[in-house]
């Protein structure tokens, strides 16, 4: 398929890519933008379904953006040729990237986890606001090797322009859970490893414990901390040791200094 | 003095303090714009200059609140107590606060640190562009204990709107030094402890060292990583292990992750 070059930014397929950095219109359409190259060559190296990539004229020669744009011919999908007034319209104002891909989002399904799989290790997150907080704890997730996130109630959207930002592209590479407090109570009943949630009151110091795996970690909301019901689950509860003026940290940082300390990547 | 009462968005003194949201603005005032009643009760609790408050009408009652323009009226500065309408304009649109406070900006010189001052350890950065990860590395400095950060070359503005969000009111505890490459390589040179860059290329895994104190842990920009400038000064450099795909952290999960395990701060 021929690429059709677009010069305006009021072109109907462009608001339509447009549109999906609102959460209904990424709903109704179980789409997502991905802004640049390094993080499209991801989603295509990592076989993901990419529908529309649009890429800016002076780069279509590039041989990885060819690749691209054959494999979104493969996907069934369009590419798009189009200049820096559309790329404007698409991406973050101050930093415009020359490429813009829009892939299928996936979910996956908790029974299909293996609970005695010693060599997969999930990260709970509940209730959790900020998308760029969910976004950077995803890209530690594929940094540190750890397997999945699994998103408890009502969270932000993974798929959100600010979370995919924030992975860098390991959007595509760590698979994402969505269920219920009461789904996932019943389904981490025979969960085989520890269930460690953490906690600024608990008195277990996260250095003095060595899970036994698969490891479910579990971290709460911004602001309230892991929930009553959450903790009840827990094999422990641990808490990071804080020696100055400030009493929490930021949840991606927390949530770092957690998998490093229980993962132990070194090894 | 007595508060007065503002109802209109296009009031001057709001469109001034609105105004802070610019750099250029900050930089001619030496002003900053703080959201939210805990982050300005931080500030008065350290004693930062305090040369507005605006507050929404139905607090004006809250103990808290009191206290902070009572402070403010010491500082010789105007408490305004505002409407919705005026919050909208001075907060963010998502969240607004009601509670807006504008302080007098503070940054340190290297000459005034005490070099050999085992218990005070501090966090360079260089070149940092993410506003998001500044706020939080400050924050981090400051539940850990550490001293203080200072800022090497053009970073992005500690004072802007959005890194004084992301430290949590840690801005006012941290204290932050802005220098050159060149001052800097002349004033560490007699630092007493061990200097520490990190890199995704060095072979010391950040586990097998315990540093001399205090520690100068340097940490570089987003994109680059640390220049070759600044790892000629290290003692040494350390690496963060990584096991999945993802080859990189984002900046604040791997200086938090640093900082746990080199200042240890559960002893």
């Amino acid at each position: 398929m021929t690429p059709k070059p677009i010069t305006s930014p009021s072109n109907q397929i462009i608001k339509d890519i447009k549109a999906l950095e609102m959460r209904k219109r990424r709903k109704e359409t179980n789409l997502f933008l991905v802004e640049g190259l390094r993080s499209v060559i991801e989603g295509v190296e990592l076989g993901s379904t990419l529908k529309y990539i649009a890429y800016h004229t002076n780069i279509k020669d590039k041989d990885e953006l060819k690749r691209c744009v054959s494999y979104c011919n493969d996907c069934g999908g369009y590419a798009l040729e189009v200049n820096d007034l559309v790329l404007e319209k698409l991406s973050r104002k101050d930093n415009p990237q020359s490429v813009i891909g829009v892939f299928t989002q996936t979910f996956h399904k908790l029974e299909n986890i293996d609970k005695n799989d010693t060599g997969r290790n999930y990260i709970t997150l509940e209730k959790i606001r900020d998308p760029g907080n969910l976004g950077t704890i995803i890209r530690t997730i594929d940094a540190i090797g750890a397997h999945g996130v699994i998103l408890i109630d009502q969270c932000c959207d993974p798929y959100s322009v600010e979370t995919v930002r924030a992975t860098m592209g390991s959007i595509f590479s760590v698979p994402i859970f969505q269920t219920t407090l009461d789904e996932f109570k019943i389904w981490s009943k025979d969960w085989q490893g520890d269930v460690i949630g953490t906690t600024l009151q608990s008195s277990v110091d996260f250095r003095e414990i060595t899970p036994k795996k698969p490891l479910l970690l579990m971290m709460g909301n911004e602001q309230a901390g892991l929930s009553e019901d959450l903790r009840q689950l827990a094999t422990y509860c641990i808490r990071l040791p804080m020696n100055g003026r400030a009493d929490s940290l930021n949840l991606s940082v927390a949530t770092g200094i957690c998998l490093y300390a229980l993962l132990e990547p070194w090894k």
